[in-house]
């Protein structure tokens, strides 16, 4: 049994649809941001990060979502969801997750959480001004040259896939033109008709 | 054959060592920052993303270091360089990875390569002026709970030492008291003594 700790909106959703496809027995738990949950005494002794996600697993808790997806890749082998006994090619995935959470959702984060890098409003402010330039041009590169399609990596399916997914449910809001990059749309629009994603977008909001 | 494209003072050093300590046929070759070389069309063709490290490998080019590690790892299982053959423990090493990729060096970023993330000047005065906190809040972490001991983790080691000692060569100047960090003070010099090391230090400052 795993238990997978999540909040709404935020990239916990791409491990959540991923432990959906590899059939994996879990439970999810919310932890609440609107008061601050992932600073409680108890959620620190799970993840002293104070983010999500966190993932408890019968050896142990885990943490960052790029090796999340991979550990759920590698422990459900059976489910396909990454290249396995070729290490570029396992390689080349990692390296579209890695871009993912260390370039493009940290581009975004400007936006929301920019208190983590100044505390001067007027910086704060400067580097909202600044995303939907940032995160524009992380995009571009995806549209351009990562996204293979029809899936990230091409014809096969893997753990790249709902976590571009997850990150794309919040590109409008960082000020991004969806008409710019019909690619990672409609790989957005395929993703979102899959019913593992919906029922995992169900379960979160029901929560 | 392998060639691994560097710069001086980055993170591309981590993946030197590695190679270096996998026993790998590799050459390096320089990316000169102070004229732009990582922005030469002749290197956006080896790497649209304009930095290092990038590894071009028989099958093509791979990026981002928390990949080229586990690679390295994977592609020289003899040097055991990675646990094999357990999901958890890898996804642990891949955890600390993309902890260093995702938030310490991206809280260091902010020191020099602020522009990515605002435009005003003072804005970017005041990213710099939070960079002490938030690179010792990071190493303060792993000081605690996320380094083992003697290596990143535990007895043997891994992929994530390389990472850790490149990255720490930059917490002085970044203005981490080094003091309260003994336990990363004293791996940084355990790793700065392997033959490997000096030499891959030794052939950046050739290179």
């Amino acid at each position: 049994m795993f238990i997978l700790y999540f909040a709404p909106h935020t990239c916990s959703l791409a491990s959540h649809i991923a432990l959906e496809e590899a059939g994996a027995d879990y439970e999810i738990r919310l932890i609440d941001f609107n008061v601050r949950e992932q600073q409680s005494s108890d959620y620190l002794e799970i993840n002293p990060k104070a983010r999500v996600p966190a993932l408890k697993t019968p050896q142990g808790v885990l943490t960052e979502t790029p090796a999340l997806l991979a550990y759920i890749a590698q422990r459900f082998p059976e489910a396909g969801l990454a290249p396995r006994d070729d290490a570029f090619a396992f390689a080349e995935m990692q390296a579209f997750n890695s871009y993912l959470c260390s370039t493009l959702h940290i581009a975004h984060a400007h936006r929301m959480r920019g208190y983590r890098w100044a505390d001067d409003p007027a910086a704060i402010a400067a580097m909202q001004k600044k995303v939907p330039d940032a995160v524009s041009a992380c995009y571009a590169l995806i549209e351009r040259q990562l996204l293979r399609g029809p899936w990230v990596m091409g014809a096969r399916y893997t753990v790249a896939d709902p976590y571009l997914f997850t990150i794309a449910q919040w590109l409008e809001d960082d000020g991004v033109d969806p008409d710019l990059i019909p690619r990672v749309i409609e790989h957005r629009s395929r993703m979102s008709e899959r019913e593992t994603v919906k029922k995992a977008i169900a379960d979160e909001q029901a929560a």
